[in-house]
């Protein structure tokens, strides 16, 4: 298996990059992967630090990967298999970025310490470890270079807790090659990163490629295998899914929510051969609109998630 | 206990409507309730049925109750004892009403049988049973009538599915007297009610009512109970909650995460003492924003849902 390194890597996304690496559909990749914040954080960081930052260097990515037998309208399948996160976790405040920018107008930054199954969160909250990768993306088909904060069709910084071990994130390819990158690290999430960090760390990721010529989408999708929820559940409840999970990914959180939505009536109808009005019917009582982030400017994500075992009747 | 009938009860909101009865913080009342579309559909209804519903008799309440002792400032906080659905659900398509209204120009119903622990969806899907009221609100200060559909910040037609048994919902009162009504019971529905319906459904409810004075709310809130939670969740995993969700509700969506978000911050440094900069930083890396109804213009409902067991660290 192929390791490819973050020193290696690249700033913002351009098709005109030249790969680090290439590899075939089917095969897998380690990715190391550097934090967020390209290491300029250390695990005694304080308010005086963020403020220090350099925030050009931000969000660094690992690749891109050229993979073979790949063009525009294909569909790249990432799975994710291992995302295994560093000891130490960042959450900021930085000047100007998050959801209440207007109204926390001070650098801040909170340090966990990241343990086998649970996150210490400064000194003052404990919440359960859920590694994902903030940042997986291949290269948009207009030329570049674009920067690397807003997430787009083609995946990118799409700060969606889903993108885990477990996981299968879809995305439209729109270049020969389709040039996978991947970054920001994270401990845990919750949906929406309102204060526009999560729990940054560094991380090695596992991945396989693969590619999926019967499928047609237009932004990305996941599909998450049963049972791996890390949201709040029923502790005694019978396992769900595998669940499915459409987004619309632009800067108006109530046009993401509507083309999350028919995306997902599509899959049903394209998918499980339902009547579209029923597909919208079910997805009014069974699926779930969720602002997967709404920091990431100009473009928030919306996730409809829907659990796939309702229809096993 | 008392028990109040949908047929003494309302249509839409006003502050001069006279109690149906009244009672005292402390005391438990039972209501029978409607469903959303006051008896108009059978169990055989179909599309021609929902095209010929006279939608000015949409939404029935059972209500208002007078609850002594209270007073514009105070809160009142709603425990939802007990929600007994009807056997027959009906999921409806209305021309004109839901997120892809324009795309789904047609009139269309689904109708569903209501099991013990779970609902039949037409004959294509199985859900869980989840039941909880769609409306349940306080009259507004504003002299009215009010419509029923819009949901305000004294709550009314939130369409939550949080606000079923167990749970605690906190509303603002603006009237002397409170006046509470409820209605528009819900078998099951996903966070955002896309389609513009639910599972709607009759039903019988037990709430208990009590006056809070040592809290200042300015949108609904809910207290949820450990391990309630009915989203799609980690069979094996620990119990969580007690959850704390704090809404935003107006007709942006984004401005409803950033009250949300504000009030769930507010929660923290109020309650638990946290800077309000370390509250900001934990709902971005454990609060979830979810689209509770995006469905009853104008005014929709953000969530911002936290495990509070989190602090307990």
């Amino acid at each position: 298996m192929r390791t490819l390194h973050h020193r290696d890597g690249h700033l913002g996304w351009d098709r005109d990059l030249p790969p680090d690496a290439e590899i075939g559909p089917g095969d897998e990749v380690e990715l190391v992967l550097h934090d967020a914040f390209a290491g300029q954080l250390g695990p005694e960081a304080t308010a005086a630090d963020v403020a220090r930052m350099d925030l050009d260097r931000a969000n660094p990515l690992t690749g891109p990967i050229r993979v073979a037998d790949t063009a525009p309208g294909d569909v790249l399948e990432i799975t994710l298999q291992e995302v295994v996160p560093g000891p130490v976790g960042w959450t900021t405040l930085i000047p100007g970025f998050g959801l209440l920018a207007d109204e926390f107008p001070d650098p801040h930054v909170v340090v966990s310490r990241i343990e086998a199954s649970h996150i210490e969160v400064g000194g003052f909250a404990r919440i359960p470890l859920a590694p994902f990768l903030g940042t997986v993306g291949v290269a948009p088909g207009e030329p570049g270079p674009h920067s690397v904060i807003p997430p787009g069709r083609v995946g990118g910084n799409l700060d969606c807790r889903d993108v885990r071990a477990g996981a299968t994130l879809l995305l439209p390819i729109e270049v020969d090659g389709a040039l996978l990158s991947a970054g920001d690290p994270h401990g845990a999430q919750g949906d929406g990163e309102v204060c526009g960090t999560a729990i940054e760390t560094t991380a090695t990721a596992r991945l396989r490629v693969d590619v999926r010529r019967d499928l047609e989408i237009d932004a990305p999708q996941l599909v998450l295998p049963t049972t791996s929820d890390d949201r709040p559940g029923v502790a005694t409840g019978p396992p769900v899914g595998p669940r499915h999970v459409t987004t619309g990914v632009g800067p108006d959180l109530y046009t993401g929510a509507r083309d999350a939505t028919r995306a997902m009536i599509d899959h049903l109808a394209d998918r499980f051969g339902l009547d579209p009005a029923d597909a919208y019917a079910l997805t009014s009582v069974a699926g779930h609109l969720r602002i997967v982030e709404v920091v990431d400017a100009p473009n928030w994500v919306v996730g409809m998630d829907l659990d796939l075992s309702v229809l096993q009747a």
